[in-house]
């Protein structure tokens, strides 16, 4: 007899199980679990018998998803930019938004002044609205120190984060984000600057994957493979920001070194997208940082369909380019920008972001095994999650069994 | 010596008061309020002394607002369009979608069916998002009926949420919004339903404004006047949506019965913008739905400023075309998507929002005579209300002098 210490019943399943069709949908569904891990999810019917779960929770009808999952943010950073934003809006030349301290330089500055706790009790605000939507598997970038002791503090606030809510957090080390200003001219010296950082940060637990960005405003395909040639070297998976302003042929850097993702990719073409779905890298889409920053070429979803590249997608939640904090909102914005199917964008924000954190294994379907994160939502349909704008419709969000 | 019964002190103002420059911004305010009026919102340093509030409120430095205005709301009706959405994101065409019972004719079937209890809890849900984040007042259409006991209900509805809720609703009837299935091919007589119904629910006490949408898949000028004579002959002020998806002079129609408010306006040309200018009219823009519908044409929003018409934003909350219910994103829209100023976009949801209900004696701005409606927000600069996406920084909000 499979026992189970909490069982959720007289609920819709959209399981996103890699087993089932589409969305993975089970009307008259039943989740077992026990010490915060699946037993079982799947048709009432058919639930083993005698599961003898100490309590019982009626969900009278509604619907469950697998816990969201945002699988690209750069949540921890000091200050904001909302001044930026307003003095462009005024009409404010670059020169004097640069005069003015603009930038990511005055995100690096404002970091770099923060202390840990500044640093936690801001990204905890956004934090917050992101767990108000059921979001439970959150990665966190640093890249606003640039320098060891602020990259170290960053990665250091998101573990603190974890430890101090029910979400689980993957950091990423992003040293290679941009060029500090007391390396400008000399990125050669900065990338051996971050090629230290990796054993130092890694040594000390902080850094689950390593992230760049590939880009003519900041690394090249040469600087971006050096920092991944290290990463690799001390067993570290790798993602790229690849493609998102013009095709430097990110998508194809990070398939040679099987990145877990490839994020952006507006200026991917058919070589790269080929590159990753070979690689079994995900594509990871970031609507929100394409409407801020109102570009006007979408990534090559049609591309990736062809090929068959799983699609994640995130809110790029950062202070410059996309102060998003909704996935919901991402979702829409996938839809509505990017054309992405209610199915694709389910899919993007829970099995397919699993995936981009290497936690396939764990997390972003109900299936048994994985743990046991759930989102309880009060709606007549998938779609829902998907078509409103500003509307959070969350009943009740589970973290490892946990509600 | 002024008697107050309440005062909010410690606070930075954003007054949006007439007589003060951009936002009106006061650093070290005070405001005091009386039976739900303020009787003093200014420099803590120039209040009157001896003000003896009975409560003294102290907003440790926070930024205070008035509360916002969604001047230009659908909130109530039946069943939502997500299939719809769903469906035209996986390829389906017009025809499949209008043979599914897609369209704005699926939401008047599904008015027509909800009780009016259905269509209060309904519409409840979506007032509460917009509540959450400072709203003290909402305009509330008819418009899914099309036929006199359903308008009606929808009224009835309108004025339910207004007793049950902190807010202030104003009706406005949109019995001119489609042609209803049962008067298919025939405009003319329904235009004639539409001006019976107009008496009939003056008489009832349910419509503060009449409004009508100008348009080719809609009613034509002609048409639209006859209802506005009806309005104006029953002493009611109103509203058009207006030159959205083409030209057709709807500006300049709005202006010809000095509307309180001609709304949407993409495709207004300079002749409309003039004669909206003249007639004191408010250009409400709707940001949502040209977002939602993938629009190109943004409102002439450089003629409107040249030709100093006051502009309000709106959400424009509804099934088919924005199913928004933040008004916050909707400012964040109208700086990405239109441009406006964060100056702009602020006065849009106070000061010009309560010129478009024709209530600029009562609320929108912080000046003595007018209602006590607050919204009080963790900020530390007005900007961050347009800047921010999905995330709502309000700390309390005020109406009527109540918390
Ligand atoms: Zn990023
Ligand atoms: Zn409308």
């Amino acid at each position: 007899m499979t026992v189970a210490d909490r069982i959720w019943h007289h609920c819709r399943l959209a399981t996103l199980s890699p087993g089932r069709e589409g969305l993975g949908i089970v009307e008259d569904g039943l989740i077992a679990a026990r010490n915060g891990i699946i037993v079982y999810a799947g048709p009432k019917a058919d639930a083993p018998t005698g599961l003898g779960a100490a309590e019982s929770i009626d969900c009278e009808g509604r619907w469950i998803t697998p816990g969201l999952i945002d699988c690209h943010t750069h949540l921890v950073y000091g200050g904001n930019r909302a001044e930026e934003f307003e003095l462009r809006l005024a009409g404010a030349s670059y020169e004097e938004i640069a005069r003015r301290g603009g930038g990511i330089v005055s995100t690096v500055k404002a970091t770099r002044r923060a202390s840990e706790d500044d640093l936690v009790s801001g990204a905890q605000r956004r934090l917050d609205a992101l767990l108000a939507e059921g979001v439970t598997t959150i990665e966190i970038k640093s890249g606003y120190g640039l320098e060891l002791a602020t990259e170290r503090r960053q990665l250091r606030a998101a573990r603190r984060l974890a430890q101090a809510n029910p979400v689980t957090v993957r950091t990423s080390f992003l040293g290679a984000h941009a060029l500090p200003p007391e390396r400008a001219g000399d990125s050669k010296a900065y990338i051996a600057d971050v090629c230290e950082m990796i054993p130092a940060l890694a040594a000390e637990g902080l850094v689950d994957a390593v992230d760049a960005f590939c880009e003519t405003i900041a690394f090249s395909v040469e600087e971006t493979a050096q920092v991944f040639a290290r990463a690799r070297q001390h067993n570290l998976p790798v993602k790229l920001h690849a493609d998102q302003l013009s095709n430097l042929g990110g998508a194809a850097l990070a398939a040679r070194f099987g990145a877990l993702s490839a994020d952006h990719l507006e200026y991917a073409d058919e070589g790269g997208v080929t590159a990753i779905a070979h690689a079994g890298t995900v594509a990871v889409v970031l609507p929100g940082a394409y409407y801020f920053l109102r570009e006007r070429q979408a990534p090559p979803i049609d591309l990736m369909r062809r090929h068959r590249v799983p699609i994640a997608l995130a809110t790029d939640s950062n202070p410059g380019s996309s102060p998003l904090t909704s996935l919901l909102l991402a979702m829409n914005m996938g839809a509505t920008l990017f054309r992405l199917t209610v199915d694709e964008c389910l899919a993007a924000v829970t099995r397919e972001a699993a995936r981009a954190l290497g936690l396939s294994d764990e997390a972003g379907s109900l299936d048994a095994g994985k743990r046991c994160d759930l989102a309880i939502w009060d709606i007549e349909r998938p779609a829902e999650l998907v078509y409103r704008m500003g509307f959070n419709p969350l009943h009740a969000r589970v973290w490892r069994g946990q509600t």
